[in-house]
């Protein structure tokens, strides 16, 4: 494939895990070139704790065979604001994590200032400020609903700082069978 | 079935999820008396954390597969020690409850006061005396592993708490496939 012409396109899916919305977000990394491809909220009803873990689950597990990403982003909980918040939120993100893990992918996490960094340029950004920005990146016509922007964010960072140009398997000298990284 | 001798047996599962260590406990439950079926711990390797999180997952599944319980017990985390180890125990709970919703096992929860007093008769006990009890109470020849000893305690807690003799299923009129509710 030596000289070959063709563009490498890896696909990134970006995740915001939360007990009530799980965020994601797909996009197609074109050689340098990021390109919106879906996003979109799992909400989570009323039901018992660990039905809504198995909606996190099923509903990532459905996202996941749409899109089939090759590389999955997460953005890392350093602190969160308190125990009873951490557990909530640890129990979304081990239902999410899992899901991901059952199905072949390994996870990329960023720190929250590294997001912010990548896609405004600034570590301290403001929240909307990364929602502006992800819907100029990706030439949306309309902001994206916060969750599913925070997922774009994160599948972004990924893009932009270099590890989403070569998807982990390729990394380890192996290619997944459903890898869709050409050359 | 009027009248028929037959005692009720119900299989309940106790589990004690953790970021290292997942405790695992078995009983049935014979009429009014509990019997020791199986106890034991799935560990968690060094890898990745998702990796992990899927350990906890696929042991959970095997252990269900092999001794299909009907009813399955957790204990209920009140307030974590800090931020840092709620979110910790958070993922490897949402890995653990996820892994029981989907195979169809719907969960009770217990405080750990509670937990304490069905075992041993004080809502204060220390940590040994639940497992002395548990061993006492199952007339196991050895204390089990400290966090098999919890799973344990917490199936029993169910089974002594008048829920674990009624499965679930049946408490909603319909019985499970795999129910070993006998009549």
């Amino acid at each position: 494939m030596e000289g070959h012409q063709s563009v490498a396109v890896v696909r990134i899916m970006g995740i915001d895990p939360g007990s009530r919305i799980t965020g994601y977000g797909v996009i197609d990394l074109i050689g340098m070139k990021p390109r919106y491809v879906a996003s979109g909220c799992i909400r989570t009803s009323d039901g018992a704790l660990e039905q809504r873990l198995a909606q996190i689950y099923a509903g990532l597990g459905e996202v996941i065979g749409l899109y089939r990403p090759e590389a999955v982003a997460v953005e890392r909980v350093f602190m969160a604001k308190n125990a009873d918040s951490a557990l909530k939120l640890g129990q979304a993100r081990g239902a999410a994590l899992v899901c991901l893990a059952n199905h072949g992918l390994s996870i990329s996490e960023y720190a929250a200032r590294h997001i912010k960094q990548a896609v405004t340029g600034h570590g301290g950004a403001e929240k909307t400020q990364v929602q502006h920005m992800v819907t100029t990146l990706l030439q949306l016509t309309a902001t994206p609903q916060a969750d599913a922007a925070d997922a774009l964010a994160i599948a972004l960072t990924h893009a932009f700082t270099g590890s989403g140009r070569v998807p982990p398997a390729a990394k380890q000298g192996k290619r997944r069978s459903t890898g869709r990284w050409r050359l």
